[in-house]
């Protein structure tokens, strides 16, 4: 048996907390999916491209996992791809009970998908993409929270 | 006496959820007057004349129930309606403390107005209006959440 | 039909707080029963007997009120006494995801128990009876949170 | 790699909720350790003997799940059992904030060890072995809760 | 040592809240920087200049209060003003994981700065500039909860 | 003006978390009175004595602080040693609203007195006292949490 995970998100960058539960899941999966959404209603900092490509970059090194986007129902791409688990990171400013939500009606359009939660490094618990945007925007120093190709790319965003 | 409750919200659309609380509300109201929030500074999914419509489609067996709009102040909508009770539903994704809050607004502005909140069944709590839309939009199967008439309707605004 | 409420609770001591949601509760049910809950495993301050005297007395303007006691299941009390509603107060300090276990496992006792959610005034959201309780012992002045008798009976047993 | 994971808890006594955690462990567990913690500071309602005993006869259907015991740290249990994952349910009255502290915890004094947290069926959220055995001893039906053996060890029991 | 504290925030418009933060925090800050954030992405009911205004007005007598703007890191500001405190008002509608997120981070971009959570006066625990924008808009009387200046300019707003 | 803190707790033992707080709090106060509460009803793991003991060592090196031990009300305590605030540390798995209930309370009792939170460093958010005895207990390392004079003192304990 194969297992394949799915981890969504807007990687809008990818932040080091990503990279951290990207590297806890591959203890327990064989082939890791990184998802990026295309999200029509919400405009992201970084092209849907430039956030593959930045993924591309920081996750070189890691072994079995593949860099996807997907538009429609998580439940729909997570079906095509045989995959059995969703990923998600708790950090301490999760929307603890929207992740209940969508791990529930997830199940509920595909009884075989099992969403998983894991807990980042203490120090990564507070981080969130939006937190970086923003102190990077107002030209704080984020690089113990980016990977330097992150932080290059953000410093050329705001330049 | 005769006791008037309001169920105020924006039912855009109204689900499975909301027909729950509206029984459960009857139990205790002699009269509940379903009162669709017009919301200038959200754009909704379905007017305001489809929502209406929906409701009285939905609710047609229910006794009791009467089914209108309003802007402004939900205070002074109850007051103006004779109404003592206004009815929530608390979903395990509410936003409590908002709850809390509206409720002691509520008050302060009309001193008789009593906010009760009431638990839906189990296999609803999770369950609310954005994530139907959300769902139908990408393509997703909501006929165990809404009513065939509210399925049918979301079917044609995602044509 | 006359609409029977419950108000469980230890009551140990009856605090201002309590005084104002069977307040509310009148406005909505024709007879509210207050009634002691009976927990072996806790040893409470007040006997049993003391508190339904205590209640008696802070409550004896109230109409529509009976104080009782009961031990068993909450749902088989408020069946036999034809109780359709449960009355809880949400204060802020509420342990709302038990509550919300409570009432979905009483209505799954007896489905046609509905538990009713108020929220109490503003500066009474803060206050329990173990605060009190606590406060009380420690020789601090608790009588802005509780009824004249409540304060002497308090003072008495901690003498 | 053959992925090991522990499911550690009280169980007393394992009710459907268990169940339901345990089934979905397996889809990406090639082994599952149920662990009977044995705490000496609380007073189990059933005995350690017991509580082996009815989840032996729960489980029985299932392949590639062990039962056992442990006491002192679960990281070094896990250790001596080369497991890699433990396995906790998210119940909607999950101390969430402690089940953080204990993930941390558990991954400090053994850095191998990953939690993962799971979402049980809808209906099962509010469910929990201390609701259970507090409505079976006000003699209330507990059978859509747990198996009908456990139903039959808590009506003896109480009796 | 000459201790300089930051109240950081919108103040669109000011409250009966923020005053009584102030009052608080003037108990152990020699001196006070009441700082209007300059937030480009959100679109404020007052201008800069009308904000500014109405808190010169509304804090005319508190002794060590500045009345300052800022755009940028507020870690940055606090740094230029040698201010060694961040205040913050913990209601209990505040986010309070993004309150700790944001201390956090603040902290990492300066480490001399503390953030002090301080708690208003119950009846101001539930009371937030958006609702009061709200109210107003609506109708409603916020004279309870708005300086006499503050609501004069919320009248002339809504006009 | 001399301004006194209190840092009250049971400090059973002192950790890495309450000294990280002890630090910050000496940003802005001129004295620090760390105040170990006697609480008859709980069973200390050391007594009295021990954790005055423990809090002279671990703290020797900090300057402004006094260490003191408590019975009754703190609002009292306070009042008595001249102190207008009340340090209490925020961590992630800190009973908020129990905190929230506290500050209101003191300042009932004595309403000069000001309750001020402050946020530990990251890596210690969920540190607890029981969780450290907790692990001590059964054999764990806790040396990253506690002095090494608290490490020695636990290993004697459960020798």
């Amino acid at each position: 048996m194969t297992r394949i995970a799915i981890y969504p998100g807007s990687f809008d960058p990818v932040t080091r907390g990503h990279e951290d539960i990207i590297r806890r899941s591959l203890a327990f999966a064989d082939k890791l999916v990184v998802a990026v959404a295309v999200n029509l209603s919400k405009q992201p900092l970084f092209t849907l491209e430039e956030r593959l490509d930045l993924l591309r970059e920081v996750l070189q090194e890691f072994e079995g996992v593949e860099i996807r986007w997907f538009d429609g129902l998580l439940a729909k791409f997570a079906q095509k791809n045989n995959a059995s688990l969703v990923i998600r990171g708790l950090r301490a400013v999760s929307d603890f009970e929207y992740e209940f939500q969508m791990a529930l009606m997830n199940r509920q359009l595909f009884s075989e998908l099992e969403t998983v939660f894991l807990t980042p490094a203490v120090d990564l618990t507070f981080l969130s993409s939006s937190l970086v945007r923003e102190v990077a925007e107002l030209g704080g120093d984020v690089s113990d929270f980016v990977h330097p190709a992150v932080g290059r790319a953000l410093a050329e965003k705001f330049a």
